[in-house]
């Protein structure tokens, strides 16, 4: 069976897709890496990202974060940087959680945040910061950001020195994942009960 | 004051100690890296590591890991590659934990073991390990290993792609570093008493 | 002569100038790099940059950058990312210049801005920013920013993925660095009085 | 409409253009990179140049530069190494530029040569360059080279640690672009009739 | 002529293997690389290699070695390390050879080595491992390593810190790749008669 | 016992020697790295390589080589780039050897040559250069080059995209360390007196 035009295009797609995925956070040998599937001339709007217009504010008490990585803003691609903002409800928290893929410096716009990281030698290291403070994550170390205010929102800036920094979110990846709750019992030192009762707030995958 | 002759050694041990400090993974300019400290000639020694020869057994069914990086052998300096040695009782786990700085490249040598790691998206890798397996845990990932065996224990050895590839532990990392039972309840969703039960498994700093 | 103490500190203080200036951006094989000359117990503060508190305004109508940068926030050394902030009065211009260590991410935080690029084959690409708006600008390449609104002030953020991006100023490199007007005027293929007319409006070092 | 084996090949190409674009200068896990469109057996002649055989001669006192760079040389793929030799006129000039991915290390081969870069802190290192003499423009400062010599020629051979080290020239990337008068005008403090002047020589894109 | 699916299949397969050639050791910017080959789901089986179950034995007193690299394991892409188990027969030799693209990290597992390197400089680091022992044989450089004990064979793991570190023979890459004799002879300042006895003990290609 | 001046500065002389063994090829943080050492104000001399004005001749018919690498040159410190100049007698030759840090590119400047290289997988490489030719050697890979005209010389300017490629000499590396005879003999397939008969001829450390 010959292939027709759709079917080869949707095969260089595919193709496209896995090359994309190769693609890695060292210096490039071009100024900037177009998209395979890019079709159109390239010109100032590929080098726009739009998305951070009208920044969603945080429901239900919950943080809203918005991201402008490789997955969002694809001229990123080779040029080992990406931002997120973070809109913080009053009480609001970003949950322990690890970027395995760059250091996070995080610029607090607004509002006042609690910051911390544990680095590899369980030290804590913990931090008030005021409106205009700015605070580092080192690549890989486990942290949280909580706006202590409950009256009032906070909002915090983010820089990542890679493409696609990942988020590893400690409560979703270990108890929403479905690890057997025996061995997550083990591991925590406690009983099935209570990895149970931890489980039952976390959203399953 | 002047220094004494001890004195202005302590003081250049810490500036090496610095130094070393500084090194990175990537590519060297020399064939290999002498610290700074080192009076004698080197010789084979130098790059021979010997604290394997012994390898100490679980204790109270508690995992051994025995490490061959930058820390113990220094002549891992940029050479960006270290092992390490996993010694399983019957029952024993690894508990979730991510290397910040490397891929882990397991090898089963003796048992079976329980392996998995969840990736960005939640989703969960696992497999059941038999003798002569590899497993491969990309880097900052969390990822566990688990000897379901209740009767024999299991060894491991792995391989890692950096000097210095660190260890998070998420159960020291989250809850034995300090952090405060009301933060960790609004991050995990629970009640403080759960939070605090946790913690009363896990050894504090 | 015998080293008093303030003397051998001094001297240290001068290695270790040095040995920061060996401090490459590629991963670290460690957490994160205290500086050799920090004696206190390196705690939150060490990670936390004040300098962003009270951004200074634009004064004579001249943009004003703030940067926090490995110079000026030394917990970012090793960690390759940084961040500045830029204050636009209403008709401001950041003139063309290249960072030969890193790509610009700029967030347009407030107001509208002019944006651009040459690539290495002389393509402009250009781009009218709203608020809320981003623009890449690939590593080593000549851009600008200009707020052609003459009423409002407009602000931006920029993140880098270096800590110590570095910036290169046209103007200034090239005529206000004392270069030949000969040689200018044979670059530029014009005449001497034209580069001495625009070196007269740049600042000499 | 199913593809016939000419369209189909072209596709490939144009995803072999891509791939091309996405390699990076970092250590590959390969000897070598086999360019994908490459059909015949690779021999001793794929991995020869011959472009440098007849080096052309300036042409009405133009400096004359011939490279061997990833786009002429495919095998340098993946190799991080690049060449050029530059041929000067009498009293010729090789106007200020930058080379955004690499270092260039130049080597006069004949003749004299004035050489120069800025730094980041607008600091010019010059100097006078016999036959034999080599200096080094480091990565992405603007920096030119002049042969003051209004009888004789020379001759430069440059090395470079890219294999697509890139060269922006700022007279052709600021002033032969397109960017407003307007905007340059303000960006070097002058008016816009010397800002049309230095246009006038430069060519347009 | 059209391409049907198969040939159409052929060629995406030929696209895929050169996309896998490019592939280099430096972070990625997603969790894993999934090659573009596979159809399937991604499961943990895709991170299992399970080629060390049965290692072969020597045999005719010849070093058996088995690789777990880039090329038997394919999810090691982009992962930057991967594990070799060398089983040397009673007094058995691995030749002098290099490993270009990483340096060895040798576990000594059973039985007792002799092992060396020379460095840039043609110093020659040796030393008598015993079981439990591990050496390191920094990138590039040329080493070996003997069993001297004719009655008990000896099984080393080795680590790399690349997913593909090559291995470059001696013996085979200078006397078996069908070099000149002359040019030998010239080379190792002997006479050919010298040379062709060598050569005739080494396998051609 | 107090250190006088002269010992201070000996011991940090000593520091600094370490400090630059650690100094790491890729990207650094600074537009140039300063010997810790250097006293004296950085002028353009600092850049200024001159030990290639006056390169010597070949003596009794063995090639040449004159490198500017980081030894020679410490402004390359951090450039990752250098160059050597080989001059071969008539009949000359560069025997078999690696550059375990870097890929050449040899560019023939004078008379003809004959180059090859092998791969990881024996296959040879070669190639008659005539003047003006270019080729390029992958990193880590075993080459040689043959002045195979017994009666002119032939000159080549060869780059590396290291600062520091280092060379690994086989005849040197393998024959000239003090390898026992019993090894070698084995490794190469042939006999004692073979192995002696090569060693003769090559100079020991």
């Amino acid at each position: 069976m010959a292939l027709n035009f759709v079917q080869s295009f949707l095969l260089l797609l595919l193709v496209f897709a896995f090359i994309t995925a190769v693609a890695s956070d060292p210096d490039i040998t071009s100024d900037f890496i177009t998209p395979a599937y890019f079709s159109s001339v390239i010109n100032g709007t590929f080098f726009t990202f739009t998305g951070f217009r009208n920044l969603p504010d945080p429901i239900n008490g919950t943080l809203m974060v918005t991201k402008a990585s490789l997955v969002e803003f694809p001229a990123l691609d080779g040029q080992s940087v990406s931002m997120a903002v973070l809109k913080f409800p009053p009480g609001g928290i970003n949950p322990p959680h690890t970027h395995p893929r760059a250091t996070e410096l995080l610029f607090a716009v607004s509002g006042t945040l609690e910051v911390a990281f544990a680095d590899t030698k369980n030290v804590l290291y913990t931090k008030q910061l005021q409106t205009g403070d700015m605070f580092v994550f080192p690549k890989g170390l486990v942290h949280y950001q909580y706006n202590r205010n409950h009256k009032n929102p906070a909002i915090a800036i983010s820089a990542f020195g890679s493409a696609n920094a990942g988020t590893v979110s400690v409560p979703n990846s270990v108890f929403g994942t479905g690890i057997d709750d025996e061995i997550l019992a083990k591991a925590f030192k406690t009983d099935v009960a209570t990895i149970q009762k931890i489980k039952s707030g976390i959203a399953s995958p």
